[in-house]
Order: C-alpha cells, then structure tokens, then sequence
C-alpha cells in the first residue's frame, strides 16, 4: 500500500536533514521541497543530500523574479516598515515559498506539509497562515511544536546524535553562534549571543554587506527611475539597467560594497513575544529611500497622508504577522496601486561607508512641484495677501482655545 | 499724544531692518524683539542696529532652556517626523518663540506683533496663529502679504535702495543664495538655488554638521539614558553629563562632528504648496534614533503601533502647521506621556560619517523582554505546542477567504 | 462691445435675484443657472423670473440621476458619516451642481461663475473648490464675501427695498425664521431661531419627513438588495423596483411616510465655526444602515476594521469639506470599490415610527457566515481545544504586562 | 490531604451545574463564584444548590457598582462601539467579574479558575486574558475545551442524564432556544435558532424591553447631565438623581419602558468566526447618544476627530477582545480623559417607541459656540471677506490638480 505523502520545507541543514529522517521514520513517503529566493545556497549538493537520506523527490524552484516583483516592490510602493525600522526581508518572501510549496505538496499527492520553524518565532505563523488559506484542507506537521519530537531533541547534540545514529551526513563546519535567513532581499540574525539585547554583533556576523567602517572612501553616484511607484530603470556608471531582477540585483551590489542597510532592533513578534534581531537589507533600503525621496515631488499631499497613517503602517503589519494571503492584503495592495499612479520620476542617489543620500529628483510628468510659484521671491500665481485670510479662518477655532484658556487663568 | 506700538521680530538682517524703518515711517513706536533660540547670531551688534535705526526698546530672550525642554524633547518621546524625513527642526521652535514675543508686546503695551515671513511659507501662519491663540484680540502686521509693501519693494535691490536712502547699515557680506533658519535643534536652507529640486546643495552650504566625506574616520560611541521617553543623562568619553541643555549641546556636538543629520527633501507645506528644504539636526535625529531603539526593548507592542499610527503622525502634523497653540496638541501631549511611563533605559550609540547606528541597549526597570522566553533554544515559560492553536485559530477566518477563492476560480 | 458674462447659480429666491439685478448693474451679462437635484421647486417660475430681471439665458439641469449614482451611492458604500451623526445630505449635491454649472458657464463662455453663499458657511467652500478644480482659471464672484455688497445689504430688509426699487417681483410668503437646503437626499434646516441649540425645532419645521408621533402605528418592511455594497433592488409591497433613481425614490417615500431620518447637531464647520443644523435624510438613513446590517454577514473584519477606520471616516471628511474634485477623493474612492467587492447580498428592513430594524438579511455568494461553524452546539471544523492555545499565545504579552504590575505594587 | 481548589464562575444552570459535579468528582474542592452585575437571578437558590452539590463555599460579590463606574461610563466617555452596532453590553461586565473571581479565588488559595464558557466564543478569552493578567500563574480549567468534558457531554441530554445520575437539582423550565446573557447594561440573545441570520428573533425573546410597537404613545422627556464627559445628574419628571447606580438604572428604566436598544447584527468575534447577536442595551444606548450629542456643543473639531477616529474605534475593540488589562486599554484610558475635561453640560432628550432623540443641549462652561459668530445674518469677529483668502489657500493644491486632469484630458 502506498504510504501517505508529506512535503518537507528542505534546506540541507542540521534540523531539517533529521526531519526529514523522522519523518520516515514515521512511515511517511517525504517529498523535499528547497526554494531559491536569492540566497547563497549549494542547492544541488542539499539535493543530494535530501535524496540520500531517502527523500523520494526534491523540488528546487527558483522563485526570484515572483519574490522581487510580487512582495518586493509593493513594499517600496508603500514604504513599507515595521515597527520604524525593519524592512521586512524575512517576512516579504515567505509568500511565495509557501505558494510554491503548497504547489508542489499538490502535483505529488501530499496529505501535509511540514517544515522546520521553531515554536516560538513568527515564521511558522507566517507559513502555515498562507498553507491554510491556499489550501484551507492541508495539514501540517510542525515538529519543532510537537513534544514527541522536542522533548526527544532538546538541543544541538541531540540532533547530532540522531545524525550520527542514522547515518545523516553532518558538514564539518562550526555551527555559528546565532540562526540566519537570507534572501535576494535580506539576510537577517537572531538567537544565540544575539539574545542579549545589548551585546554588540560582532564584526564577523555581517553578510551581505562591507562593514561601513571598511567601506570605500569614494562615495558611489547612481540613479533610480520609478513608474506608477515602481522601480524601472538603474542608471549607473553608465549602464542603463531595466529588468527587475536585474535592477534589484544591481542596486544590491552598490549598497552591499558601501556597507548600506544594516539594522539591529528589539521587535515584537505577532506571538507577543519581543525578540532581537539584526538585519542586512542593502538594496532594499535605497530602493524605499528613493521612493519616499520622490513621492516628495511628486505625490499628492493627502493623499500621502492617508497612505502613511494607513496603508504603509498596515501592509507592514500584514505581511509581518503572515498575513499576505488575507481579505486585507489584497484591499491594502489595491488601495497603494490607487495612490501610487502619479509616483513617476527620478533621483539621483548616493551610497557612502553605510548611509544613503537623495542628491536631486525630477519628473517630467508631475507638475505639483511648481518652483515659481513656492518661491519667495515671486509673485506667482496666487496674491500673499490672500494667505491672511487663510490664516484668519485657520485661528478662529484657536482664538476661542486661547481666550477660554485665559478666562481659566491657565498658561498657554 | 502716544504713538501706537508695535513689537517687531527682530533679526538685524536687511529684510527686518528695513520693516523697522517702514514701521516707523508709518508712525508707529516700534519695540523689537528678538529669540536666542540658539542660533549663531551677533545679538548685541543687531540690537545696537535696532536701536540706531529707531526702535523705542530691543528685547533679547534666551529660551533656550524652555525650547529644549517644552519642545524638542516632547518631539523625541513621540518620535515626530513629518512625511517621513523632516525631524521639524523650524515648527519646533516656533512656539517658544512667538510666546516670548507676546509677552514682550504685553508688557510694553503693543496693540500688534509684526514679523518679516514671507506670505507663501509656513513660518507666517505658525507665528501667527500662535500670536493668536496667545492674546486673541492682537493684531498682526505681516508686511510681505501687504501690497503696499510688497509692490513697493520686489526684490533685494528696492530694499538696498531704501537701506541707501534711510541710512540702514547694511552688511557687506554679500547674499546666500538661499535662506537659512538656524536653532539649536537644526538649521534650515531653503529658496534660491536650492528651488530646483534637482539642484545637489553645494558642500559649503550645510554649517552645522562636518561633511560624511570629512568626517572622522573613527567612529564615536556614547551612551544616552532615557527616563518616561526623556533623555536625562549622556555618558561621554568618561563624562556624565545630565542637564536638558547640557545633554543636548553635547549630543549636538558629536553628531555634528560627525556629520549626522543632512536631509534634503521636497515637503508639502501647509497651505498646499510643495517646496524644497535642505535640513541638518544632527543631535535631535540621534536622540531619536536612540529613543526609538530603545523603544523596542521597553515599549508594549500594542501602545506603539498605537503611538505610531496615532501620536507621532499627528503631532508632527500639528506641529508643522503651527498649531501648537490648540486643544488637539494639548490632547495628544498627554496622550503621549501616558505612552511613555515605562520608557525608561539605556542605549549604546555610535556615529560615523553621516551614520548612527545602535550598539545595543538595556534597562533596568523593564522585563518585557525575556531572553530565554524568546531563545528558540529553550522551553521557557510556554509550550511551543500551544502554539499551533494560536496559529489554527488565526487561519480560521483565512481558510473561508482562501476557500471562496478556490471557489471563484481565482488564483491566490 | 459684449459684455463680460457671468455665471450665477439661482434660486428664484430674493437674494440671488437681488445679487442678478446687482450683477446686471455692475456691467455684467448673467447666465442664470438652476441645478435640480430632486427638490421641490417651481423652475419655470423661477427661470421666467430670472429672465424678467434681465438674465440673458436661464438654465435647468436636471442632476438627479448622477446626484444618486456618483454621490449618495458611493456615501452608502462606505457608511459615510460626519461627526456620528449627519449623513452629508449638502455636501453630497454639491460636486454635480458645481460640474454642472461650470460646464454651462464654459458653454456660455463666462469669465466668471457667482453664487448666494454667506461667507460664514460650508458651501461658498464647497462650490468653490469645485470651481478651481474643474476650472483652476475661473473667477469667482462671491458677493456675501463682498464688502460693497454686504455692507449695502446689511439684513432682509435691505435686500427687500433693493427689490422693490429695481421692480423684482417678490413672493408674499413670509420668510421661515431658518433657512433650508433641499435635494433627493435631504432637506436642511439651519440658522434664524435655530441658532439656539437648546431651542427644539418646531414641529412644523420638518419637511421632508412625518413627524415620528403622527407616523403609523403599523410598521412597514421591505427588502433591499446589494450588488458591491451598491443598492441594486428593493422589493416592496409586492412590487420589484431596480432603477438607481426610482429605488431612491421610493426607499425615501416609505422612511418619509414612517417619520425616519430626522436628526439634529451641533456640528463643527470647515471654517473653524460650531454651527446648529437639523436635517432629515429619510431613505439614505435606511440604505445606510441596511448596508451597514449586510457588511456584518459578508464582510472580513480586517477588511472592515480598516474601512471604518480609515475610509468611511475620511471619505465624509473629504465631502463635508468640500474636497470631492482632489486627489485624496479620487483615491478613497478607489479604496472603497476595493473594499466592497464581496459586499452582494439582501435585508429584509422595517421602518416604524422613526425607527429603521433590520429584520434579517442573507447573502447567496458570501460563505464567511458558518452557522454550524459558529454554533455552541456543534464542534464544526476545528476543535474547541485549539482556542486554548490561542489565549495562551493570547496572554504572553499580558502575563508580563500583569506581573510588571504586580511587582510595582500596582492594582489593575 | 487538603485537595487542591478550584474557584468555579458558577451560574446556578444546568452547564455550571454538571461542571461543579465534574470537578468534584476530579477530586478538587470547588468554591462556586457569583457576581451580581445585575442581572436578574436567585442568587441565593443558586448559591443554596452550588452547596447541596458539595461546593466548599459559595461567593456572591456585588459588582453593580464599579461594573457602571469602571466600565460603563467610560464606555459613554468614549462612544464606544463595535463595528458600528453593538455596544459592549457583555464585554463590558467581563473584567468586573474576572477580577472579583480572582480576588476569591486568592483569598480561598485556590490554584486554579473554572468557567463554563463554550470554546468558540468570546467570553472564554475575555475571562481568560484577564485571569492571567490578574494573577500570571493562575492555572484555568476549561472544560468545554477539553476533550474528555465536551466528548463525554456532546449536547444537553447528556447533561441531563449526568444531573439526574448525580442527583444535580434541575428546574423544570423549558430550556429556551437560544442562550442569553444579562447584566446592569444588557440582555444579550444568541445561538440556537437565532444561527440562522434571516430569522427575525421571535417577539417573546426580548426581555429587558417593550416592544416598540406596544411602546406608549406619548413620548417622554428627561435631562442628562455630564462633567468630564461622564453622566452625572438626570432630571426626570421632577425627580433629581444623582449617584452613578442610581442615575444608570433610572435611565435603563426610562428607556425600557419605551423600548429603546434594541438591535441584531452578525458580528466578528475574536476567534475570527462570525456570529449572530440580539442585543438589549437600553441605558447605555440613550446615555452614549445624549453625550455624542453634547460633544456636538462642547468638543474641540480636532480633538473630537482624533478621538473618533483612535480612541472610539480601539477602546472599542480591545473591550471586545478581552484585553481591558492590557498596557493598551491603560494607555487608552488616560487619553480619553484628556479628551473629555471640557465635556460638562447638559442634553435634553427624548424616548419614543424605539427611538431617542435630542431636543436641545446647552453649558456653562463651554464657549466653543457662539451662536453670533456663526450666524449668517451677523457679521461677528471676523469679516466674511476674510473666507476668500482661505479658499483661495486652500484651493492651491487643487488648482494644480484640476490642471493636472484637465491636460490628460481626464474628466473630473
């Protein structure tokens, strides 16, 4: 009789080799399934792996082009930002690997799908949210939250054990002292020494990007073309570079060698629990910089107010918690479409030794921006004395505050 | 008989110098103030010009203390940004400023306030409608929006004319191309050349802060301590240095060494027009920085996102438009200490070339992070198993929408 | 030489025809304009006035279908609302009559566009910033605002002189001790003994609507049917009534005949002003409500906690204001149409003495309403037990919280 | 061996009935909990039967006051309301009882709490997550969330057959379709045969008021009084009242006799399901109405729309989801009264069959309206011509907008 099928998030690593291992041990035909969003991975070699220990397939889909067109730009569309500082990275590309996932679990038969996320981290939430909604019917074998599976593995060296035990083979590098996710967009750290909120990464940990202190002493120009809020066109050092994937790509490699978009924060997870986390984001983060640098120029002033207060808060908050496959999200992504259809420009950028600079914007479409008529040292088209009355009408709810302040003897 | 009198925002420039003269002419008794908001200024040499000219009385007020304290750091404990650049470094000294003004016109006996704004900015209406909240029934001669001013004198040139013809000392440094506004928190360039949006500001315009590209290449670290979202003390190579002044000259001092603060942007003003600023505030966008890390060590995740969706959109909102004076500022100060009662911790920060990074950060008083309760290595205070019943329940409603979906035919 | 051609909104009533004669005194052409947006009105008693003064052409527009479908249509969608209480029923007719009369004006070849509007209210600013949008380059004349008119016509009595020494026919009906506003949505009733807001309107005041206490006593149901949060159906009394128009139409006679939609405010004016108003809004209060009543059985709760939020509360900002023809309109529109895609279904309605029920209501697309899911008596698709992991995940953040407290010696 | 004690939220019904036995039988000594917030109920037959089953103790604590002055008049405060219908009647008595059961609970040294609240409902949250912020390491015994409770007990014969096997005393009241929840504020009707959305609530279910229709003809009159937003004097025919209690119950009384509160609407519970309510709410519906409406006359513009938009929607919906002691409702709280100081005055309102209305409102303090500056027959303060300027300002932006259309050749 055929055995039931699961589908294994694979990475090649530690924890998911004796996943995998259990799960058929369990009794389970085990499909592995490894995404390529970007990171630097010898998926070939994790494939092999995979099948060695006795996976009956495995899937590597390489999903760039969807994380960068379809989360990764939406997000510089609207800014987004969590809790004021992080961009996100993790959170943008679970979406699409659980879509892919959930894709392949269904062209092999799989009852479950099953992955290697931690009980306590928003990851799991993340991707089993989008399991449940793409397919509402789907299972999923979490064993990190199963006792059976915990209490038998309470650390490193129990897994280790378990490797040796079953003939896992186990690569020879040193575990680092923290947990890491990288993607086209990202990579991030967390746990281990990180866990002190007041330990400094060390030098070593960082990735992705040329410390800013090692960074060159010559600052890098280039400019960044957006259409309807969208980035479209690099020009830089002479090449004029359109694709998206290209284009992020170039944008990550200039921000990468001066050492731009690093963070470290204390977050709060959708579990209720704060936890600590540094981030490398390079070229996202001048993506979303020059963004809001042209939205300046171009953008409607409430409507920008709305979409801060509103849309760019929210979406972020979405996707954070993994609610991209949501009622919500797809309202919140209709309405940024909305705002950003006038978002049509350029600007000059600069990258120096870890920060970003907006040099100039211009566009040829958006006349909200009319250097004549804000100038004080032109009439223009609109009389100053008119702004008196702006200001008398403006006051008048003012003037009662202050004289029923005054009547009660209050300072103002 | 008594002349009526007048008390003039006083800068000893050409612009106010000749409105003294003009107010004179005009038959009034001309009282000139003028704000040490902290800004580099000869404040004598003008008063002396002041007085030269024929000002009946010239009144120098040191609000430094009540700036720093009434306004700046308020705007720290709520994060305040406007359009998601501008750290208000102009509004936020405005208050202060026009509080003084009125006091000085009250005890001098003046029936009007005047000032030398221009009738297209932001800075006419936030002087005024504080004027107004202030002492209701005052009257205000704002000579850029009176035609018989403004047509009498339409450019630099007209006004050198009537300096010439009325004996007005006049500078001999030659023009900026631009106008700046200085105070201890910021310094502002806006007009001239810096009109074109695409125009980069030339290097040596930026006063307050170092080049990035001169900066030190070393970086500095320094430690900042938080009291219910307020920075009470500064650990500084070996100083502890506590009062509200103090603490914020010193932060001022390493930012501006180090280059920290530039912005550059195009903002929607309050009356509807979009123009382009040019912005240093190198201490304020480190203690906010700071304040914001420590933030997501202290703060309970729900009362930020409310804070940050509510309170700081809006305060800077209010700000920025001058509306300090009002019954929604006073609603949203106390809105935003109630927010900050447990704000209160340490942040290790470092500055290097244009950048401020956070090191780390801890507190004695808060117990809202839990290393071990978050460290996915450990069991801690819950089980990870209960987690999937969090994460069953939230797919609840998610599973329906992917169902009706599914059923729709629409692909997720 | 042809005169300059102005073009006057019109009434038929003794201020705009003195502002007509007044207009044709000063030099001008006038173009009398009439919008008929459904109030009760004799226009061609009015357009022979018009022209018996000296208008040289008279138009009447009937505006109702777009007044229906481009206005109060999209106000239902969103539940819009104005301070708790007022459904908006001016400010909703104002962007058709503005559009309208421009278009006329521009047909005409007007230089200019005037209307009646006191300078102290909402819709000088309601029409007017119609006017600049869809025409930045027209004049305004605005005389009320006009010192040379209001100080010649400093009350009633003024204007009735005016009128009878210029020959304009005056009606012998006494003038009401308020003033109204009409259309197919509502009728207003503001200013004169109203301006007291402890003074109870007299019964006799109140138009459009019976009075609740005089209403039937039996009630009367009906069943209004959705399509996209848009009234599509209603069937009453055996008939089926589908037209935007007619199902307005007749929705409004049922809540008229049983007394519904009568409110009364102190509301707060765009100029800064308090002002008192009395309005009935019979039908659009039941289509309202009737939508509300739907949106809870089809409607996601993310999807809706964020409309509320954020659309329904600026959309009537917006309108109140007078910003329909902006960007910010523009964009909130596009929001709602996003919001109510799912938003098909029916509500069986009764009106009874003032008061709208909704008895009961069903949709045939929607599934998110899961009777045997929601029910305490059947276990359904997930098991009880799961919630408890819910609270538990719940309650991390609160358990800190609770213990904080505890440890401060504080109660909660 | 002292067994261990569970405190039980016992009710006297059959459900609480068979758990106490259960828990008894699990070998616990169980306190039984009652709080009387008002609801209509033998507290002494029930307290009488929870013995004879063999409960150690049996509490009856009376909440009725802090229940109306913790919970109900901020509630009033801030107009609370969920998804624009039900106002909190049950949410509202949740943390009053919690509180007080652990306080029992303590005194008794009892290591855990015991409810009978259905597992896919609100109510089990709402205790819970304020149980484990009251006392972090409170265990809680659900039962009907346990497997081996809700699997033994599938539906109420099974209940029945464990009573009459036990000997559990049960009335001979016919058990009614569908299940109810009272308190001071409100009756609330779900469940059963109100599962069905279409189905109109039968006319026998209400129970805390007439039928609008059976209603009395003649309406009737009554002043509210409030300070700081809060109701603090009724003057109704002849009678003056002034204590908190006094003043709810007499305004419940008022408005249950003619019928006013009544509403039914599906609404979103917590757990993401959706769910059918009745609701009763007569008190609170016309004491919120009543101080909407005073906010009318005495509330700041600015401050009044800050609130609505923050503080009525999130007190709202975190009073709904359970989390009242959560750092967020603190937070709340203490914003809503620095909303409210200058809400003092008094509305006089009016009941009839279904419906309030206002029929005039007035203050002392306040001076916010002024009825002869926004009269339109008086000039006042400021001087109409003033309005042009601030059109004009305001239309600058709109202007561009129009232009913008217009050169697209988009129609506005």
């Amino acid at each position: 009789m055929a055995k039931d099928k699961v589908c294994l998030a694979y990475s090649g690593g530690l924890d998911t080799s004796c996943i995998l291992q259990w799960l058929i041990e369990a009794g389970y035909d085990v499909v592995c399934y490894m995404a390529d969003v970007g990171q630097e991975e010898d998926f070939e070699a994790a494939k092999a792996k995979a099948l060695k220990i006795g996976a009956v397939a495995c899937y590597i889909e390489d999903l760039r082009k969807e994380f960068i067109e379809e989360l990764c730009y939406p997000a510089v569309q609207c800014n987004a930002i969590y809790e004021n500082v992080y961009l996100l990275g993790t959170s943008l590309a679970r979406p699409v690997i659980a879509r892919s996932q959930i894709a392949v679990a269904q062209k092999e038969g799989c009852f479950a799908v099953s992955h290697g996320c931690t009980g306590k981290g928003n990851d799991q939430v993340r991707f089993e949210l989008a399991f449940y909604a793409l397919q509402p019917k789907i299972k999923v074998i979490a064993p990190w939250r199963m006792p059976e599976f915990y209490e038998r593995f309470p650390g490193r060296d129990a897994l280790l054990d378990y490797a040796a035990a079953t003939g896992i083979p186990v690569s020879s590098t040193k575990s680092k002292p923290w947990s890491m996710d990288e993607n086209l967009a990202h990579c991030s750290y967390e746990a281990g020494i990180l866990e002190d909120p007041d330990t400094t990464p060390p030098a070593d940990m960082w990735k992705l990007t040329v410390d800013p202190l090692k960074a060159p002493d010559t600052p890098e120009d280039f400019t960044l073309f957006f259409e309807k809020g969208l980035p479209v066109k690099l020009i830089t050092q002479g090449k004029t570079i359109t694709g998206s994937v290209e284009l992020f790509l170039e944008v990550n490699a200039i921000a990468r060698r001066h050492g731009v978009g690093r963070i470290d924060i204390v977050e709060n997870r959708f579990i209720g629990l704060k936890s600590r986390g540094c981030y490398e984001t390079p070229g996202l983060t001048c993506l979303r910089s020059a963004h809001i640098d042209l939205e300046g120029l171009v953008l409607d002033r409430e409507v920008r107010a709305l979409r801060d207060q509103f849309l760019t808060f929210n979406y972020a908050k979405v996707l954070y918690n993994g609610l991209y496959f949501s009622p919500e999200r797809e309202f919140l992504e209709q309405s940024i479409v909305a705002s950003q259809k006038d978002v049509n420009g350029q600007v000059r950028c600069r990258v120096y030794k870890g920060s970003f600079f907006a040099l100039g914007r211009s566009s040829e479409t958006s006349k909200l921006y009319d250097a004549s008529e804000s100038s004080m040292d032109e009439i223009g088209d609109f009389a100053p004395s008119e702004t008196g009355g702006f200001i008398t009408v403006q006051a008048i709810r003012l003037k009662k505050y202050g004289q029923a302040k005054a009547d009660a003897g209050e300072r103002l």
